[in-house]
């Protein structure tokens, strides 16, 4: 038995993709375009990490996505927690939950998916400007 | 970067670990209680997979936690799809998608949690009683 993938339902492929991959950093590993049902699915993963990855599920004709609570988050280790929120806040995500302890963060998604992102080994030092940014919103 | 896991939040920490554990057959990794905070976290994952993992997040506190469409499901390859079918269900799990095509199965954890279910490389056969049984509800 084998962790394969989490789905996640997606409203704009192009935004998610942009959000998935150019701002938190996986890769697009595959692509399943299915014309008759209207919907595309794209596999993504971390880089070199290829065994546990993303599906989203792109359906082409619109649809509300909520959110729920029994689902929590997509929770990934970063080599440098500071310069992934930078880079994500530099593209213009909200850092939900800054890392004041230089340990956690939380993003979301477009569609609302909570990302943790947590220190790979111990807690980087406190650092400007996170340790006194207030959190915005919920994660 | 690396996939560390996926955190769903359950209402019942008993059911949801017969469920992932004795049923769906995930093994408990870790538990953090946290007396203070009120909540307990316990991580799983397939047998020698450890590396890929589910978070159950328990609230002592009672919450409702609804179901929402940006999250679709989590995905486990098996070795033999009808016997963990076959198990789930002698264990009063509903099959709501049944693996007629010897490939495919989605059933739902305690908190409605989707759970798809590939069979590893090749479909079986098409077999009693899979083949005809329709599905129920949604997943």
């Amino acid at each position: 038995m084998k962790y394969l993938h989490t789905m996640v339902r997606v409203t704009d492929i192009d935004e998610s993709l942009d959000f998935y991959c150019n701002k938190l950093g996986l890769e697009e590993l595959d692509r399943y375009v299915n014309e008759g049902g209207r919907f595309t699915l794209v596999f993504l993963a971390a880089p070199g990490n290829e065994s546990a990855q993303v599906e989203l599920t792109w359906n082409w004709d619109p649809e509300e996505l909520s959110g729920g609570r029994n689902f929590g988050h997509l929770a990934y280790e970063v080599d440098d927690i500071y310069a992934k929120c930078r880079h994500l806040m530099d593209s213009g995500v909200t850092i939900n939950r800054p890392p004041r302890d230089g340990r956690m963060a939380f993003v979301r998604s477009p569609d609302g998916v909570s990302v943790e992102l947590l220190q790979r080994g111990e807690a980087l030092p406190p650092a400007d400007p996170w340790k006194d940014m207030g959190n915005t919103g919920v994660w």
